[in-house]
Order: C-alpha cells, then sequence, then structure tokens
C-alpha cells in the first residue's frame, strides 16, 4: 500500500480477510464494542485462562492443598514458563526462568554483571529509557559505588569503552517504540569486554526475538503486556548459558539454593538458573502466564512479525493521509527494522485527545508529557481497527471535540 | 484438661460444640475425608477466593482491561491489603504494605536498616532460623561488606551489642514452633541503639502480634501460611511510621517512586510506604490475599489465640497420654506463651511416619532431618482433628506401619 494513494476500507478488510493469524483472535476474550490498542501495557485476556486458574484455585489448591507443591506440578511452573518463552525470545529453554517483577531481575543481573567484572566501575544505560531501568541501576549505583552514566541512544555506541563493565538497554522503546539493533550493539559492546542486558518489555511476544543468535547476556521482561500474563503477571530472565555457573545474584533467598528443603545454613546457588529465583514463586500469577502463553501455540514468528510491521505500517500510512495539519507528530521510525510494535504519535494536547479517544471506546495509551501511544499486538489485533482508530482520531481533531471538560481533567494513569 | 487424667473424645467434641470460632470454619473450601494440619506451610483456600478471582479475570481484566489500574482499584490493593493485615499484627494502617516475597522484603529492610546505622557493621542473626532469613543476610552482608553473626537463640540478648546494627529474627520458629518474647528483645536491643526485623511468618494470622507495643522497626511476613493468601501469595512488610520518612531500600523499582506516572529520570522515594514497592504489583495474588483476609471478618484476635493454645495444649497432652514410649520428643515449649500455634515431635523415622500419617489423610509436615510438624490453624481445625491425628499417629509407631517401601522411599518435599 502506497502512502501517495488513498487507502480504502474495503483494502483494509481485504487485509483482515487473508491474515493468516486471524485464527488468533478468537483465543482471546475481548471486550465487545471496544478497539484495545494498549496491549503493551496490559495484554488481553486469553479466553482459557480463567478454567485454567479455576482449577487451580478448587482442585489444587483447596483439596490438593500443600501436596499440589508436587503433585500439581507447582514446584517447576518457573522453569516450565520460561521455557515457553525462551523459545519466544530466540534462547534454550534452560536459559529462562520466571521470577518476581522486571525491576527486581534487573537489579539481579545488574548486580551479577558488575561482579563479573570487578574491575570495571561503570553501568552505562540510556536517557528515555522507562524509568524503572533507570531508578535500578541508580539504587544499583548506590549499592555498589559504581557509577552510573546515562547518554543519548545515539550515544550508545560511542560511549562503550572498556571501562564499562555492563550497558543496560530496552530493545524496544516504551515511549517512540524505536527498536536498537541488537545484534550490532551487543557485538560492538563485546569487542569491548562489556556485558549486555536487555531489556524486552516490549518486545518479547510481538516480534522473534533472536538472544542467542545476537550472543545476548542477559535479558530481563515483563509477563503482562504481549505475553498477556495478567496484571502483575511475573516476569522472567535470561541468562545466557555460558554465564550461569559464574552468575552470583544479590538476592539469595531459598528458593534460589542449591537443595532448598535441605534447610542448611549456608546459601549456595543452585547449579542451574534456579539460582535466579528468591523466594516462593507467586503461583497463581505463574500459572496463569503458563496458561495465557498457550495464545502462541502453533504461531509462526515470522509470521506474527510479518503482521506487526503490517499494522504499525499501515497505521503510519493512514495518519499520514488523514491527519496532515492537525498537530500531530510521527514519533516511531518509518523504517520497520527500526521500530517495535507500537506507534506513538506526539500532540500538544496527547492527554484530552486520548480521553477522547477512550470516550469512543477506542483505548490507546498517553504518555507524558504529550505521546499518543499506539500498541499492535499482532495476536488479536485486526487491521480494521486500525482503521478506525486513525479515523475517530482525525474526527477528533477536527472537531475539536476533545476540548471538554471531562477530557481535559487529568486523572491518576497507568 | 489436666495431664494426668486420661482424656476422653467426648470432652474434646464438647470442644468443638462450645468453640467460639466454630462458624468460621465453613468459610474455608476444605477437602473431605482429610484433616490439614499444615496450615502453616499452605493455609487453606476460603470459599468465596474463587468468585472474586473470576470476577477478576472476567471482569476487570478482560472486560476493563488496562483502565481495570484505576477503575476497579487495582492500583491501591497493596495498601488496603496492608491496611488488613495491619489489623492483624498489631499496626497502623499505613505502617504495612503487600509486596513481594517475604526473602524480598527482608532484603530491604536489612538494606534500609544499616543505612540508618552507617557506623555499625554487624548483622545480628540466629542460627536455626527459616533458611531463606539467613540466606538472605548473607547476601546483604556480601553486598555490604558488613559482617553477619549468628548466635544460637539462647544467646541473643547477651549477642547484642552497640555494634549491631541491626537484629534479625524470627518471631516463632518454623521447626520448633518456640516464640521469642518480642517485646522483652526489642527493649533490649533499644536499649543499645539496634534496630530490630521481625519475621512473622508463623505469627501473623494465628495470633494477635503487638508490633507497635513492642515498639517494633521493622517486620516482614508471609501471605500464604495463616493469612490464607494462597500458594506463592505476595509478603507484607512492616516499618514503623518514625522511620518511614527516612526509610531508604535498595529496590528502587519505578512503583516506589513519589510520582511514578511522571516518568521522570531521578529516582525520588514516595513520602509514604508506597517507597517500600518495587515493580507493577502481582495483582492476582494481592487480590486473592485481599479477599482471603475476609476470613478473619468478625474474629476476635483474643479469643483465635485462646483456640490457638487449646488446640496445642491438646495435642501435647494427647501426645503425653498416648505416645509414651514409642521414640516421641516434644520440641516445642510447653507453656503456651512460649510458642506459636504448632507443635512439633521428633522421631527418628519422621519422615516414613508423616507419609504413613498422610497415607491415612492427616496432612502434616517433616522438616529434615527427624520433625514431625502439625500447624494448627484457629480458623479452621477443629479439637476432634486433633484427637484423631495422635490416634492415627499412636497406631502408626505402635504397629510399625511406617516402615512400608513406599513410606520410606524419598520424593521431593516442599
Amino acid at each position: 500500500m502506497s502512502s501517495s494513494t488513498p487507502c480504502r476500507l474495503d483494502q483494509v478488510q481485504q487485509l483482515d480477510e487473508s491474515d493468516p493469524l486471524a485464527f488468533c483472535r478468537q483465543r482471546f476474550a475481548l471486550p465487545q464494542h471496544k478497539i484495545y490498542l494498549d496491549g503493551n501495557s496490559l495484554g488481553a485476556m486469553p479466553a482459557h485462562v480463567p478454567a485454567r486458574i479455576e482449577q487451580v484455585l478448587k482442585e489444587e489448591w483447596a483439596q490438593g492443598l500443600i501436596n499440589s507443591w508436587n503433585d500439581a506440578d507447582w514446584y517447576p511452573a518457573p522453569q516450565r514458563t520460561g521455557a515457553r518463552i525462551a523459545h519466544l525470545v530466540g534462547a534454550q529453554a534452560h536459559e529462562v526462568i520466571v521470577a518476581d517483577s522486571t525491576s527486581i531481575n534487573l537489579f539481579k543481573v545488574l548486580v551479577a554483571a558488575l561482579r563479573m567484572q570487578p574491575q570495571r566501575r561503570v553501568i552505562l544505560a540510556e536517557n528515555g529509557n522507562f524509568p524503572t531501568d533507570v531508578y535500578i541501576a541508580q539504587g544499583v549505583s548506590e549499592l555498589t559505588g559504581c557509577q552510573l552514566q546515562c547518554v543519548d541512544p545515539e550515544q550508545v555506541m560511542e560511549a562503550l569503552s572498556e571501562e564499562v563493565a555492563v550497558l543496560s538497554l530496552t530493545h524496544v522503546n516504551f515511549k517512540s517504540g524505536r527498536r536498537y539493533d541488537m545484534a550490532a550493539i551487543t557485538a560492538r559492546a563485546h569487542e569491548l569486554g562489556v556485558l549486555v542486558v536487555w531489556d524486552l518489555c516490549h518486545s518479547a511476544g510481538a516480534m522473534p526475538v533472536r538472544l542467542n543468535a545476537a550472543g545476548a547476556d542477559f535479558a530481563v521482561g515483563c509477563g503482562y503486556k504481549y505475553l498477556n500474563g495478567g496484571p502483575g503477571a511475573p516476569a522472567f530472565v535470561f541468562v545466557a548459558e555460558r554465564h550461569i555457573p559464574h552468575l552470583r545474584q544479590p538476592l539469595t533467598g531459598w528458593h534460589g539454593h542449591a537443595k532448598p528443603f535441605d534447610f542448611t545454613h549456608e546459601y549456595q546457588p543452585h547449579p542451574s538458573l534456579d539460582r535466579m529465583l528468591v523466594g516462593t514463586a507467586p503461583q497463581l500469577g505463574v500459572l496463569a502466564l503458563e496458561a495465557a502463553l498457550e495464545a502462541f501455540d502453533g504461531v509462526d514468528l515470522q509470521v506474527l512479525r510479518a503482521k506487526s510491521e503490517a499494522l504499525t505500517e499501515l497505521f503510519i500510512t493512514l495518519c499520514d493521509q488523514q491527519l496532515q495539519g492537525l498537530g500531530v507528530t510521527l514519533c516511531t521510525p518509518r523504517q520497520a527494522e527500526q521500530r517495535g510494535s507500537q506507534v506513538s504519535l506526539s500532540h500538544p494536547q496527547a492527554y484530552p485527545v486520548m480521553q477522547a479517544l477512550i470516550a469512543r471506546g477506542i483505548v490507546g495509551d498517553f504518555r507524558a508529557p504529550d505521546i499518543l501511544r499506539f500498541g499492535f499486538a499482532p495476536l488479536y489485533n485486526r487491521y480494521q481497527e486500525v482503521w478506525e482508530c486513525v479515523g475517530a482520531l482525525r474526527e477528533i481533531l477536527v472537531s475539536g471535540e476533545w476540548n471538554q471538560p471531562q477530557f481535559l481533567a487529568r486523572k491518576s494513569v497507568t
């Protein structure tokens, strides 16, 4: 579809009809009369999750009680669920485990990386990253005495040096949707002996991530965006096989112990990636995430990415055609290989505009100070939703519909 | 009931009939044909939890999607649930918050306590504590360079000194059931300027804990034992009001920020106890725990403790009367004020004996190397269950029923 020829609804509908992933949408319980373009804040619910959780509650917990840790295989759920995610991020099954939150996993790998490079005293991070990544690096810096150096994204390559112990980047930026070249950056970092942590919150489940092909050292990511694990779903952590035996993370809880049920006095890390575990796994969350990941069954990740590119491409094309002169600026790279599965627009009145859009049943996200963010989840979003979203946005901007008290008043946002 | 006069079944049944907490048992979904005396490993399921979670999944997540963080009040759930727990542990509502796991919360408060006492370099802890408490203290010691000193429980008082920054104890020991005098130890520690962290895993929900009456500084505890929050339920953390403004914990994630949704670059802790939050709360777990805590509605904690004492007293009396000469030794203090809500027995064949008991539908816990552990949850356990447990134990020991291959073979245990 060329951006010079106006795009028509029937063409868009044709895209849905020929969508090889159309069968996936029925795997989700989506609200009627709503267009949901915020799966990168909270993924939609896979329809079979409630039945699985009902079984966990009424059978495994209520009837099986403590024995379910063994009899219902609760105990290996973090490893089992990690193995499912490994498939989505280009890792081996034993290199990914589900645990805690993204922030906590980042803390573990940053401290572990610093311990692997004790002669180096710099953590390199990026300005404009999702705040928790920077905050956690600040906390690690304060605790370890290492220096935290934050640079703008385009300066990362030149800021790499033999003084840097670890580079911490997010693969796809939460605000702009810009995507780093994971392989190129990791390769350059390794030339200088720098370890790299990739935050995959905005890429895992939206595209094939190729951690091992890129030679990645560590990665973290969340379970509740494109993985659809539910609100506050547990996060995951990847450690390259070559690092696992040397990895010493600081949150030395009993579930990371070599023999947790021997109840010995001295901490001894588990030989496997289990050493990244801390306390008892949040089972309801882990089991909901495990079930949710079945929504990816039979999905070719290349096809998933092709749809992600096509959805975002269509959105950009329609914005070009329909929003000219309405004060909207595209913030996401036009080159598909440089972006994730979201498109962000800036507009001086982004907050009330998004509220007006939500009032029409089209849910995107506002990100301070002026960003309208739209996430396209290729498992369940349709091309016609993109069409309807841009059309509504045009109407709201042309009519000034956003300029009403109920849209202008700020409320707490997530 | 005197231990010299043999106790009769009809007397025990009379205790159940006059039990002022008998009405609470029907609040739980308990398996038929099972006697569950392991609520201190995983509490039983309050019967209304599945309906609440179904609502969370099918309405709040599936239909409300991202808006449920505001519209379904997900966002303040950690504070709301903390306030419910505060009532059970003698704290003010704003002094308790639900977050992460016990191990992770212990890490936060130990580092925070060390930062409050920078001129002191010793963490004092106890031998024989639940392993994760010691492991986490080892991790903090390694990370901060502070010395970890572990002493036997009876030496804690004399080991306190002006070199100790923080004392870390568990109120009720997981293995022996021995309970510390929280008020006396805290008072002595404070005389020497030592801060105290209490782990309440085995006391919260089983008895009235009096944190503020004891002048406690910090406490942590888990949601899945006597609080019945479900497998891997999130944990809680208490910080005395006087410490909150000065508390700097090292896991500086975005949910602990003063303004998480301003997405600023610099971490700034929230003025309130929200600063103990790290990443996005595990909502399924938090909301299940919140619902589960309704099982305490209308329960007088003095009455709860009276029943806890009476159940454990009955168990000890029946063991004295029925298990003499059978190789069983009581490991839990006979004085009610010195124990929690469990009774532990040692026996050289504790493992197969417990397996034989479980095969009869009576579920207690084995703790290495030789402990038979029985937890009595006053909300749902009955006196007759105590009677039947000791009777079965007697039969198993007298007959040698435990000495069979299926009971002797070790399997993984939790």
